[in-house]
């Protein structure tokens, strides 16, 4: 496995996985159907740090960004996105791209990071627990799941 | 006072005391020093539904924006910002205001509120919890006040 910056190029790599996890409509509070250009803007954002997962056969199979959750006199904060290919869950990418995205944060000078809405029913929840991050609090029903109904959004927090 | 849509020539009234708050540094997790183009872009951006209040004089002493706070699953849950001209402030102006924006955001088939940064040193939170917003959780020391140091930023919600 490599982990890397991200080049506009590895967009590509990633949209597939990209849209078949946002079009499941799941895990994040996005447009189910955003198209192409709409999701290349919100990942690969200028003020994103986008990082990408190779496997050993060079195939890109995870991405993560990193950027501030707020502005001003609160921009040390960071937020931070995560998406694996599904056709390669299971193998541990996504705890590696984690710790490497949360020690990559705090050498960038964030203190703490915030994930804003993580969908209570969401399998990652242990990993983030398991990472150190808490719940602060849950927005209840939120998000409406496509079979479980509404569920709560949880805004998970961790110093770095 | 009137409560309108904004329109977009409202904006250079609105300018000047948006200009005074965020400088400050005390209240919004925004840049001090956002140049007016950014603060227009941010404030009067297409996906927000903007409110103006004038005073009797015609004079517009106070402004609002509603927009989703999230796509997708979870549309349905709005977010809002108020900024009152603090030379008007003590008038009740807040109040009437959120008020207007709650009734609005509600017809316009919203089901919850949420605010993701309130620092916690402010004012208004009183003014919120009277309004049946409740704290879901606070990100410790996320905001670097200019005279408190760092402070928490409280997370709101209310059910519409």
């Amino acid at each position: 496995m490599l982990i890397r910056d991200a080049t506009p190029d590895d967009w590509a790599a990633v949209w597939p996985f990209w849209h078949r996890i946002v079009s499941a409509g799941e895990t994040y509070a996005w447009d189910r159907d955003t198209p192409e250009p709409a999701a290349r803007a919100l990942w690969m954002a200028p003020a994103n740090r986008v990082s990408v997962v190779e496997d050993e056969s060079g195939a890109i199979v995870a991405s993560a960004y990193v950027r501030p959750n707020y502005g001003g006199p609160a921009a040390h904060i960071a937020n931070a996105g995560f998406m694996v290919d599904p056709a390669h869950a299971g193998r541990g990418i996504g705890r590696l791209l984690a710790e490497y995205v949360l020690e990559q944060a705090r050498s960038d000078g964030y203190t703490g990071m915030i994930f804003n809405a993580v969908v209570e029913t969401n399998p990652a929840m242990k990993l983030w627990e398991s990472l150190g991050f808490r719940t602060l609090g849950t927005v209840p029903g939120a998000f409406r799941h496509p079979t479980r109904g509404p569920v709560g959004l949880n805004i998970l927090f961790r110093e770095l």
